[in-house]
């Protein structure tokens, strides 16, 4: 069974997530107070945070250890939240909602069973691969792209059974048309952008953006430098992208991932992007000519700037009604129905 | 606080679990549906497993995920319970609640976040040592017992705090001394017997099971043969032991924990006494004379025994309430103040 649209019980007004703020799909920070309280001038309502980038295991597991302490350290500023019923309620409070989640199924090590035991801790997005393939597929820098593996298959119907959102963020062209195909909920790109707009190889072709959300799945478009034309690209043609987006796969199927990524030096970069898999360079969404940070926009330096993308949305034509499903309306109905294990 | 009762609140007719089964405080073996379909013979509604006995935090999960396939694949004859209310609800559909447990403080490594990582799992008892010295502190082997560490009184407090209960079996006597007044919630010794009925290192002194039920805590009297006079010992007088345990501890703080332990082999004997902290020979519970698996008693051949030991209580002049105490409603109370989270 293909879900052809997202959750169309849960659009209620009682998902009205922007009369609380705004929905961020991904950041990847190293965080620390001064990153969080940008949450809340920044007005955001709920952001999916990565734990997870090459860790396994046990790793991933101190990650999350880590994140709960933050709750219990910061509880005036964030709470953790498991379904979109809490991620509404943090909000209500004035805090930000914090969604965990992984860049890479590396956590999942080549054991099934960790999938619900993840989601038991708090887990509620899984994205398959990161910059290389493994175990479950291939990633969108590989040369070839063999498509989900077996393992890979179980772990998306597992992920669709307790209630886990399929990111395929990074994740090479045939194993995302796999994944879109094989999961039986909708999946999501958190962080991506519109391939015909900003070519890049993490970026999505019209035909896989149209399958995606023909599947209900969600798109969420990143302002993040190396995704669009770099620092220069201002908001308004941030927008456009956003709005060729919308054109390609409607409305309800286009959010806002940034990709922020603050506080980590060129060393953590080095092992974001190398991780444990290569002792020579390698630049990820870089270059050679672009290898390190780039400069953020000047539209959207840090999370603080959540509230100028509405502007520059609203400079595109885009309608109030319409701002508030791109800037959270859709993401919080995509996590009300992906966010709950699938009855038995 | 110490509280010198066990959740008063919750002895309603809602935990009135004896309506359904008994409840068995602990058992280790290597299941499989012939050990799941003698709970049921035996009319237990509620067991707890152990998971881990020598495992690290990932082995652990293994052995976790194998219960959740269990689960999945048994669903006519067991369910997991995470909730005295869940307990009541298995129960109540003819079914075998079963709660998961640790044997060591081997999962939590020395990472105090796992507490509550495994909490969410649905581990919710653990018992701080197995049959060596950790870093939580000393089992009852060790010649030299210095008591809860710096850490072990973090992991008490942990447990406290997230609804994790302290199960001191096989613990050193001054670590067990020292846990029982550290906690601030009730804690159990699982599987154990009165040291003056049946002298053996893992059996209790009265001094030691007074202060643990004047701290609200219980102990789960076993017929494990190691722990009494061994397989010659009879219904009635195992029944005298219990008896013993309960004129020192009052009617309310006695249970039973059979540990029983079904399906492993020699070998297996082996690794569960050895695991890998020594390469010499070492009997556990046992002795050079009595070095496998000592043949079970004719009162309590296996799980499907259990209603037996209602007659032998009964022989020495418990009444049908206090039966059903000693059966059951005195571990459902237990858990449903320990499994709970401590209000923030």
């Amino acid at each position: 069974m293909h879900g052809n649209s997202i959750a169309p019980s849960a659009t209620s007004a009682d998902l009205d997530i922007t009369r609380y703020g705004y929905v961020d799909a991904l950041q990847y920070s190293n965080w620390d107070r001064e990153l969080l309280l940008q949450w809340r001038t920044g007005n955001i309502a709920c952001v999916h945070v990565t734990v997870a980038i090459w860790e396994g295991t046990r790793d991933t597991m101190r990650t999350i250890g880590r994140w709960n302490r933050r709750f219990r350290e910061h509880s005036d500023l964030i709470a953790p939240a498991r379904t979109a019923e809490e991620i509404m309620q943090v909000a209500a409070s004035g805090r930000t909602a914090v969604v965990l989640g992984f860049q890479n199924g590396s956590p999942f090590e080549d054991d099934l069973s960790t999938v619900e035991l993840f989601h038991d801790m708090g887990v509620r997005i899984g994205q398959l691969t990161y910059n290389i393939a493994n175990h479950i597929g291939s990633s969108c820098y590989e040369p070839i792209d063999a498509g989900l593996t077996r393992f890979g298959k179980h772990v998306v119907k597992e992920m669709n059974r307790v209630g886990m959102i399929v990111d395929l963020s990074h994740v090479g062209k045939l194993t995302t048309l796999d994944a879109i195909q094989h999961s039986e909920r909708p999946v999501m790109v958190s962080h991506g952008n519109p391939d015909a707009v900003w070519p890049h190889a993490r970026n999505l072709s019209d035909d896989l953006l149209r399958e995606l959300s023909a599947h209900g799945g969600l798109l969420g478009c990143a302002p993040y430098p190396h995704l669009t034309g770099g620092d220069e690209v201002t908001g308004r043609q941030w927008a456009e992208g956003v709005a060729h987006a919308v054109t390609v796969m409607g409305i309800d199927h286009v959010g806002i991932g940034t990709d922020s990524s603050h506080k980590w030096t060129d060393e953590d970069l080095h092992h974001i992007r190398m991780g444990h898999w290569t002792h020579e360079m390698n630049y990820g969404a870089g270059s050679p000519d672009k290898p390190g940070w780039l400069p953020w926009p000047q539209f959207f330096r840090t999370p603080e700037d959540f509230p100028g993308l509405a502007d520059s949305l609203a400079a595109v034509g885009f309608d109030e009604a319409e701002r508030n499903k791109l800037m959270g309306g859709n993401l919080i109905r995509l996590y009300a129905d992906g966010f709950t294990p699938r009855p038995a």
